[in-house]
């Protein structure tokens, strides 16, 4: 029984990305597809890599144009999911990748948002703590951020598992997708290339307190999250380095025990055996993650790595996933652990 | 009714590719994986983007670690197939991904590679004049190299219909996976990257022989070609800019008019909409090619471009697609047109 | 006895490019800086890599603000220098690095730009047969289309020595700087890393008329020219591979020989030994060019491939060295042959 | 009074480096030239950014060939440093660019290196406390790391001011330049370019003891330091991202006096203005080190980030640098702060 989805912004990356993993769903047709700027253009101009879809053309983002699917996927900038939800039923799935549903705390959304809180739905990362059963047969589901996915993902079987103090260093290099098709002269191509450069820096990017909810969730205190996000020259990928002291007592052998329980289930994230190192070519384009941990004994500290596709795991493919749990499908329906490259 | 593949050559960027495509082939299932120097080691280690396959061991390439399977691909460095294929037997399908079998011409063979001819077996691009037919029901497939994928694809149509006089022009541009995975310092990343850089000029590079093979077949009269390779920073993806002196009577019109007629029913070649243009990017990972024709009065020439990835359409795709019409299977099973982008 | 010299345009690549070589120039010292939408703004935000100017603070781009100037370059965009020229008196050296005065040709200006043609002055390749006498002395200088200066360099010798038939072909890859620091959407940096894209294909490109004009005059005849540039994954570089049939009787040896006379004396122009090829790495940030010839006895055609740098000698470099003669001062003065690599 | 310099290891990336700098040293003129598995080659084939030194031939690495020069540089694999310093007189400069004698401790030294300790000599690293006064007059140099450099440049600041607890977590993004010329698999272009990947995780990391000391040194108690070193896709640059917890009373005020205060007369480190962020991009080439900081209130941690370019101001700028004091020229003579970008 195949299901009808619509995505609102299908031009942007995170669109695109959705596009291209939904046409290999094997229960989900493509219906309509929006994008505002680009109403009326071709598909095929805008992401000339689907070329099954070129054809298709783009409409305006209104609610009209979203009801009648079975679901309904919103790649919106952030603030606009809350009005285009709110029209649409509560039988239709909606799946909102942008921030607006993600934070529980309407202080810390409207301290880093600027506006007022439209709300919380499930939380779209499966492989946290009680997450999964949250988006079994939910309706709404909130796609996490992809640092957030990233970092979280890294660090969670550290305090879960009681072994890390609760203040958390997180530095991630991020590919340019992440910062959007929106034309920009500090993300052209002659800029980025060749340059490494952080931005968002002291605790104020967006994706800060995403973090500190998810890890204060999983150690059952307060964490604090110190976040350096930096660009990177490539066009994808997130690689976070992700560290905290460790709690007395922890061992190099404890540590490892964490997460090869914390990972033993999970069809998408991989802890690598050891001496082996994360790298975001080798997810490139996959729902998977690759995750190592050492312990640095004379640092005292646990140093957790992930890496991952950020339009992926990191968007669209979390999505995806986190969609197959709410319908009922195969959590993996649809999404690949196998990468490109080199 | 599954068939079981092997594939000698695991370790290598066309053998990864090749298993990347393999594990998503309804029909196939994957067998004994060989390579050489790395026998004995994970494919974890040699491959990490092949999650699924993680576990595979690889073992010596021999005749008999290919027996008992259905199809055998060779990826092995030129020369070596030639041995290798004498001792499978003829009800197994052989699909060499070297040159060994490629050139018709014995004295065109000894030239370039400097080695006694071993036969030429069915050329495997289904696109051109009698290619396909070749191909249907074959038990030996000789893989067409990556530049002479996509500037015969460029170029056939022109010279099938009359319209392009028989001297053509090709510069391409490669990623580096082209050059393969052995170390060699001008492979280097801090050699590659902001760098471009010819190699084999002047008519000596192995790949001119083929392309002048392909494109005399077309035109029913002897092309010459002047072929000049190029590495562009990018890790994937061949661009060929291919043009020949248009004969007289030719137009604009009549040259759109032969490249729509050449790849009307073509399941992979995408001749462009007017105005755009082939890009790398739009076929990172798929089987597509991007086609696009101009006409230029003023030079008299016909301009003709391809985008491909030359790992996928280029090698490992091509061959997925000559083993499919080889087997009766249909052409694109376990192909994809759809890029990862950006 | 040092002059003044002000940069219109001084926010852009070009002008940045300029301001780097101007810096460490022995006989100029930097004056006004003009740059209109940026007017007001520091040059530390604008161009951070150039710190002894960080502090100096952008004009708006007015005769006013350019007179009283030894020296005054204009890197504005097309259509915009010779209005801006008019208001400089006799006696003030004007540099305009854009193409309003490159053209001899009215009907050709018109045909590629659309507007009146302001007029001719000096080219600004001295290089080429008679080009550096013109420039000494002079008042006003064409800096010459990147493009131009790479493609004309590798094929002048072969023309001026009656070696090649009248018909170039020439592709071309350069650096995305080339394109300009206007953010736009194809330019941004998650399009073009991993990207090879053709644009301006079928004579089209306004650079062509250029090269047509420096060929035809170091030919003594007509000659046409098919030219396609692509935009290549770098921030820097152009490598230009050129070719043309061989006129009857041309050898390698005497091809080998027109070169090594053409750039003997040449102060940039390194002919390099046989067997090695230019690569844009090799020239980043230097003025020199890389050239290198072959013979293709096949195909019966002159390859000649040059590497430079689209903003040093492709632009700015190649500004200084025709102010250089202009001036009187020594053509090399402020210009070195030495790149930054890897 | 020109001096002579010899350069032992002129092949590889540092050396290169060396050459680049040394060709505009107006004080220095270039010697002998050795390369081991290179004696006998051209420099015009090794480094053919080089074009003044193209015909220069290397030498094999004898002290006999370095004799009679003014300074030598040992631009040599770790451990070979030492045999040939001894067998140059007390006269010579001798300055070593591994890591042979930049260790206080021999037991460090051992655990990391695992070879017998050479000695210490004056750490070239002028921007710390007291290092100048040492450097000046010296007759042997050990120049430092290119991560301690950038680690130790962003944070002995806060260290010495009294401002940052004695735990530092130190995240670098190298390019591969950093790794060298040798050829690896896992260096090639096609491995790098799109991917970001750790290595050295845990506190193994040769660099570590090297920046535990300078921080040591300037908190005047024992710093502990978690260092992750990761691989970028560029040639060039280290992005470092170093923070500390806050000692209690620290303001963003107090923070940014200490930077102010320590780089106020510093010719090479550029102390950002508020609101804008080191790039690599920024100091390619140039020997500036851009430094910025941020005081996170919620995670009460500093954030000091620098960019400097691992060959230049990481190696052989540095060295240079060092050389002047030590031959008492000015500190910045031929050097430059000036970048090339794009």
């Amino acid at each position: 029984m195949t299901m009808r989805a619509a995505v609102a912004g299908a031009s942007g990356y995170a669109g695109g990305e959705l596009l291209r993993l939904l046409l290999t769903h094997p229960e989900i047709e493509i219906g309509t597809l929006t994008g505002n700027s680009n109403a009326g253009r071709r598909l095929g101009e805008l992401q000339p890599h689907l070329l099954p879809l070129a054809d298709r053309v783009l409409t305006e983002t209104t609610a009209e144009a979203l009801r009648g699917h079975d679901v309904v996927f919103l790649a919106l900038p952030h603030g606009q999911s809350a009005e285009v939800a709110e029209q649409l039923g509560p039988e239709v799935l909606v799946v909102d990748m942008g921030a607006d549903f993600r934070l529980k705390d309407p202080a810390d959304w409207e301290r880093f948002y600027g506006s007022p809180h439209a709300g919380t739905w499930p939380y779209g990362l499966p492989e946290l703590p009680g997450a999964r059963a949250a988006l079994e047969g939910s309706k709404r589901i909130a796609v996490p951020g992809c640092y957030p996915t990233a970092a979280s993902l890294a660090l969670f079987p550290a305090y879960a598992a009681g072994l890390a103090e609760a203040e958390a260093v997180i530095v991630a290099a991020s590919g340019t997708s992440g910062a959007g098709k929106a034309p920009k002269a500090h993300l052209l191509g002659s800029e980025v290339m060749g340059s490494m450069t952080p931005y968002g820096v002291g605790g104020v990017h967006r994706h800060t307190p995403e973090m500190i909810q998810n890890l204060t969730a999983a150690a059952g205190e307060p964490v604090t999250v110190s976040f350096t996000p930096t660009l990177a020259p490539m066009p994808r990928g997130i690689l976070a380095t992700c560290s905290a002291k460790a709690k007395p007592g922890a061992t190099a052998e404890s540590v490892r025990a964490a997460y090869e329980k914390a990972f033993a289930d999970e069809p998408f994230v991989h802890l690598l055996p050891e001496g082996q190192w994360p790298a975001t070519a080798s997810v490139y384009g996959s729902n998977a993650v690759q995750v190592q941990v050492a312990y640095d004994a004379a640092a005292h500290r646990i140093i957790a790595i992930s890496a991952i596709d950020n339009l992926a795991k990191g968007t669209a493919g979390g999505a995806v996933q986190s969609m197959n749990l709410a319908l009922g499908l195969p959590e993996d329906l649809g999404l690949s652990t196998i990468g490109v490259a080199p």
